[in-house]
């Protein structure tokens, strides 16, 4: 951690800030240069220590605070340099085999969860994708079956004996959702929800952690942090794109933070295409993209008949088109020395 | 509403799309151009009726929908031209007065809220500020002093009079905030956690909702129509700035979005200079030009010693800054016709 | 083209608008709803109608104009639905086989040249880049050999076979350009600089254009529809990476462009993989991403020796990367059906 | 200027490191931490000094380079802490009067120019501003009347006494613009254009330089360095709007960036209200807002009859209505201690 001083700072204010700084139980090394002063802070500065040293910000004099270690810290790769491998009901997510997760944006019916579930399947998917309770921009749009929707969803595992994903949004919803679900997704809004974050890091169950639309690379690693500080090491970090100023698409899939959130976290990390596009005829290039760039896996929409669909039709896959995209993911995957 | 077709939809395409529009329940008027065919949707078409028709986007042979209308209703200024004015505890927001809110960031002691407190309301603040339960973007960071906090703040509004606004970040403490808050505050992180924002919908109190920093204005009013459609009419918005590539400030104020939610809405908008700069030599500028572009009133941090700030003293003004400002907010406030 | 009229319009104010498009010398439909009336513009409406009709916006009563057909025409898909094949000197870029583009950011000396044409010919690339015009932030970095580098390129063209692109910033440097490079580059902070744009367009040279950082896919392609409308229709168009607020690399590259622009162009489209993440670490990464995505090509920094590199050293590969690269992108070209 | 290392970074590579700062010239101050080592580059880093070591980013064992200084010198507050006050025939800009430039957006007719210019002087605008070269972002768009635009111009100054600001767009027409002009306006999508950006350095007329809608505020300063490291130190600073993802207006005004600009810089800066909205309902609120925020002047469109306008008649302003404007913005910057 590195102070620095504007270039006019007063001997006094220097000194002002020393002495905190020495309150605070840190030692110094103060470099005065021609132009400024720069005041390094020696010892081992842990988050806490972070933490209790950053309203020097404010202090008269001082130009700003360089923070040379990142924030995080269970996440981190230099915590743990190994790739974090989640099991999910015998699948694993992080190894060397990519996992898609297909099915429907939300559940719509018992025979329609049941027959996608058969088809994504017979495709490749690994795991079961569908929302019970659904985050809708609209009061007044479709907000999910609810338990109805989850129960489906169990019976669609028992007979495909496909692991299911399905979103919590509501702190009290928990304990159905580990009732039902193999692994509780966050969405994107909640990213930042921190008391839905600790409470899942309760959890026993696998955590697949949905990036904010307006978030940092570095804010979706804190929210892990939230969760991975409170016990429940095993979280999933997926990219769905974020907004610019692009309007062609809904969004747009931030393709670097596969590559940066691998080199920073041990992780995994997987990709939507379906949402960070918006559009049916861009999933499969995206999907292949992100699994170039070396995502662990994808999460597809697939909707038997997406002219009806309650939510997202636009974007999601008829089943024949995700059969044929499941061809190419592979192709993909071999020619990045990973398996589908 | 519009459906555009694609410049090469066939016959049968155009036909499907009528087909299943009337089978909906609307009404059409086909508009067959030289290079594509238009259709229009006849009749009153509300929300639930645009949600109904939106899967048709994903039909073969059409471009996109246009919506004419906009997606919110109750918080439209078309449903309500007059502006809602909202009463706290004698406080007008929304009316003739603009309405400076200030206070600490978080209420971090009993002494310091008083204090604070008693300075705010002395330089003319008329509602008090301080969070109790924090939304910290680090896990280790300080969270808030939680109920402790709520009872300071209560015991501030009683030394002072001024009524109190502060934030409900979890769905289980709505009955505590309930107890002590005269206005409950949404943040920003928490914009489209929709169950939240059904919850504070039932309640008696005002609620002030923070724009999300990767929301849009169309979003912030859908998130003000969940509340407003389960009953609770007593909404302020708030523009807390928006993620931008800009990086000299931590936020960009979207000041733009003041005048235009004027238009669009009845409710009142009200500004944070705080957040929206990150820095206390910046705020009072911010501040002029928020109330000189029309909003109703002002967010402000204040912090008797911001070095020892336990979150956000980078921008936290002290004391004297904050009654010298208000001294130029006047001014700015009856150059644009308003008191304060 | 629709005009959208707002829910209060008088008769009078429609009766204005309809006057008005007649007199223009068009033909309407006028669509009277319940909210609101909506004007439909009959007949073939071209590029110069649409400018025409574009003031009618701000009419008294209009809320919107909703324009159905791209404002680009000549490099439009409808315009020409094959993929346009660019033949550089023998090579080809846009059809099955994708092209490598290899070579220092900026030419810095004779031999420094020669030795990298040489390492990236072996290692596959197709065509050498290289900088003798720089256009650099600052007033005080290094602003490129200029002619003498131009001249180095030459040579490394004759002695390696490859055909050269190099960056034109100057209009007055055109001639030269015309004498040295094979491909003249159009940078991205000159995308919208249209006289640049217009001599291009007069040349016989085939045009790389790269997509501005704040300028969006229709912004672009408009950028190319100004060279191809002057007479060159050797267009090959470069996503680079657009600023977004994700500060963790220089830039985001928006893969999602990739496909979006097969759709809606028959130009071929590249990637810069190094400018759009600034980290050599990431460079392979997003190259494979982007041939995955769909590109016909990609952009790649040698340099023999990053550390003393005059611009761009972090994002630079060494050339021994960069052939294990070459390895990588041939894997990836074959699983999406492409050759290298 | 500061060197941090990875946390992994072996003896041999901070030797590395400090040797080669060494052959540059540099003193050092090693700084090892209990968790990474800092190396401190000692005496005066000026930009030249700076870009030198900008590679040592790329070096094994390196994380980053933290810069501590601002990369501009002549433009910086630091530099000359005075307000800089530019004379344009009489006109003073950045000095206690805030200075309105007000006209069409292009020059349509000799008549509408001089109709439009006495109308605005005779509201209180200082200065004449209209195109008479349009950068359009559609080659089929008007592109200006070009010389006869710029002749009526010139009449219209005769007519009225009021200075006159016209774009620059082609380097070619840089001796047109001199004998006509008396500010030589640089566009946002010229603001990277370098070789423009030396010649206006070199020209005696002062020079309105806008920001780019992709570009920093730091990217401004440095654009503005070129034009003054040239010799012309008569730069005026241009707000006009960036490209952000809300899409409710046309660009996002950052009125951050004014105080910001006044903290960095000693140069003058403006605002235009007219383009970072595109809509005439909220210019009056917007510009109202950039004064208070502490703009030294303001660029508005006026056009006598927008519904017929050739360029942006959404965004500007009826005579009448500026008018109403100049009373408003009159008391606003009276209460911000200015006159108009």
């Amino acid at each position: 951690m590195i102070i620095v001083l504007k270039p006019g700072a007063t001997e006094k204010q220097v000194h002002h800030v020393l002495e905190k700084v020495k309150e605070f139980g840190f030692q110094t090394d103060v470099n005065r240069g021609a132009e400024r002063t720069v005041i390094g802070i020696k010892g081992k500065i842990d988050q806490v220590a972070r933490l209790r040293l950053q309203p020097i910000e404010g202090f008269p004099g001082v130009e700003k605070i360089v923070t040379v270690s990142a924030p995080y810290k269970l996440v981190s790769r230099q915590y743990k340099s190994q790739d974090t491998v989640i099991d999910v009901e015998g699948v694993e997510i992080g190894g060397k085999n990519v996992v898609i997760m297909a099915g429907p944006c939300s559940v719509e019916s018992r025979e329609m969860v049941l027959e996608i579930a058969k088809k994504v399947k017979h495709a490749g998917a690994k795991i079961l994708r569908g929302g019970a309770f659904k985050p809708r921009t609209s009061p007044y749009s479709f907000q999910g079956l609810g338990e109805e929707g989850l129960q489906y969803l169990k019976e669609a595992r028992e007979k495909t004996g496909l692991p299911v994903i399905t979103e919590l949004m509501d702190i009290r919803q928990l304990p159905l959702l580990e009732k039902y679900a193999d692994i509780i997704q966050i969405g994107a809004r909640n990213m930042q929800n921190f008391d839905l974050l600790k409470e899942v890091g309760r959890s026993k169950k696998p955590v697949l952690l949905k990036r904010g639309m307006g978030s940092t690379i570095e804010e979706l690693l804190m929210s892990a942090e939230y969760i991975v500080s409170e016990g429940n090491s095993r979280v999933i970090l997926c990219e769905r794109g974020i907004r610019t100023f692009e309007n062609a698409t809904r969004f747009t899939l931030d393709i670097n933070a596969i590559p940066v959130i691998k080199q920073l976290s041990h992780l995994p990390i997987v990709a939507d295409p379906s949402h960070s596009t918006g559009q049916r005829s861009l999933v499969a290039a995206i999907a292949k993209a992100a699994l170039a760039a070396g995502a662990d896996g994808l999460m597809i929409e697939v909707h038997p008949n997406p002219e009806i669909a309650k939510s997202d039709g636009p974007q999601s896959l008829l089943p024949n088109m995700f059969s044929d995209l499941m061809e190419g993911l592979k192709k993909v995957s071999h020619a990045v020395g990973r398996d589908l």
